[in-house]
């Protein structure tokens, strides 16, 4: 199933995604959930099934305001470096011993059909396509071996970075937390979507011509050991999401002069079983 | 004033400080406001002052179970190294072009009263002691002119890290959000009781030793560069909180072996003008 979080007829809701439209759970589970979040937290996704097997939409996905596909995760964490083909171009060839792990807030990205800003304060603007693990249970201390049945689904999260600004400091925070400089959804599909995690499809498009295309099988460290090594440093929570990282053809590998992303660029990105995320980019 | 958010009956609570306890002004404001933050976001503090003057304590503080200053800041942001003693000691003794910034998530952090937990995945658990600046006002792009008309008041913030797991990956997430390793409290004061930014004296005790002692003079990036620095990449939003840096005394900085927190040390963090923070260490 794939489920989305949408505003129409002037409120939030979220349903299931089926031909071309959603159906709408939000008045069917009202008296127990009040959203997506709500709803994972419940462990009460596959409630959803039968309507998804046999109901028919509500509203089509034209009609929507695409929200984030958990509108309010309470935390965000993002994995720089993680694929071979980053190693490759920027840094020795050599994978690291741990991930680099670190936050993002929820201000620093757009919906499904959102403008992404290309700021005030630079002009190296880029983008990431990378897979997004949504957590489902409560989770600390887990072993890889148990990793994936914390996972509620999956999306995707174009992790937009402002190059020059990850480097002020000894932290990439600025430069990885820019207003509105990057992109989650469209929505969250379940784990059967993707069966293979090792190959999965990544591929971004900007003006329609493809800047980013790998596989899954690039990433260095992989998803179950992610969850695994954050959960020992802190407690994942339901809707928490995890972006794992970007393979090659981000903006920052090219040659000189860099075409950093600016006003007007349509940018779609899509994941082999999720879908594609789309967004446009203007001035601040 | 000082305004303290706080469990008591069984109910989520905040007031104003008095006299060695609490005015409550939950049900006064109750029809427009459900807690602090959203006091502070309806910029509303000031209608609390007549109560603060003539109201009586309407619970003791031994009373209540301390809840963080502002319950759900939608954001934290830590400044790293920017005490001159810091660098002096551990750097190279000259200060950076920019201040490291980097995000921390609120269940990183335990309440005053709370126990912080020695986590089960290291022994180098640490702490530091700071000035914490709590956000009024929608604030982007301010200038550092006008940026301390955007606080709403200062809170103390034990900002404990990790230390072998702040060099696990390119960036110091992990061992700076290590599940309930910091704290926050006890309160929120107003900025008149810090009439002086650049002289306030922080202390932190350690089973009644004093192992912090410094003031605010030593601050390398001054809190209005701090707020006008994130306000170019970021919207800062009532209720975000700032942690400042924390002065010289902590224990990375002292000699071998070092005497890292555990379980039963008992915690102060005095901060003039604001109070007492005060924890204890458990084992996770």
């Amino acid at each position: 199933m794939r489920f989305v979080s949408f505003r129409h007829g002037g409120r939030a809701r979220y349903g299931v995604v089926k031909d071309g439209g959603v159906i709408d759970a939000t008045d069917r589970l009202a008296d127990r959930f009040t959203s997506l979040r709500d709803v994972i937290e419940g462990e009460a996704l596959s409630e959803l099934a039968p309507m998804a097997d046999h109901g028919a939409p509500d509203v089509g996905l034209g009609e929507i305001e695409y929200l984030f596909p958990v509108t309010a995760p309470r935390k965000i964490f993002c994995i720089g470096r993680n694929y071979r083909a980053y190693h490759e171009v920027l840094e020795d060839g050599g994978a690291p011993e741990y991930p680099s792990v670190f936050p993002r807030y929820l201000n620093g990205f757009v919906p499904n059909g959102g403008v992404i800003l290309k700021p005030r304060a630079s002009d190296q603007l880029d983008y990431e396509n990378e897979i997004g693990v949504v957590i489902g249970k409560r989770t600390r201390h887990v072993g890889e071996e148990d990793a994936l049945a914390c996972v509620a689904g999956f999306t995707i999260v174009n992790e937009g970075s402002v190059r020059d600004w990850q480097t002020k400091g000894t932290q990439n925070c600025p430069g990885k937390n820019f207003y509105r400089s990057g992109s989650i959804g469209p929505w969250m599909a379940t784990p059967d979507h993707l069966p293979d995690l090792d190959n999965v499809r990544i591929v971004t498009r900007r003006n329609g011509e493809v800047v980013q295309d790998g596989t899954s099988d690039m990433m260095i460290c992989k998803i179950p050991f992610l969850i695994s090594h954050i959960s020992k440093f802190t407690e994942l929570e339901p809707g928490d999401l995890i972006a794992t990282g970007s393979p090659g053809g981000s903006i920052i590998e090219g040659g000189e002069p860099k075409n950093w992303l600016k006003a007007g660029d349509e940018l779609e990105f899509e994941i082999e079983g999720i879908g594609v995320l789309q967004n446009t980019v203007a001035d601040e």
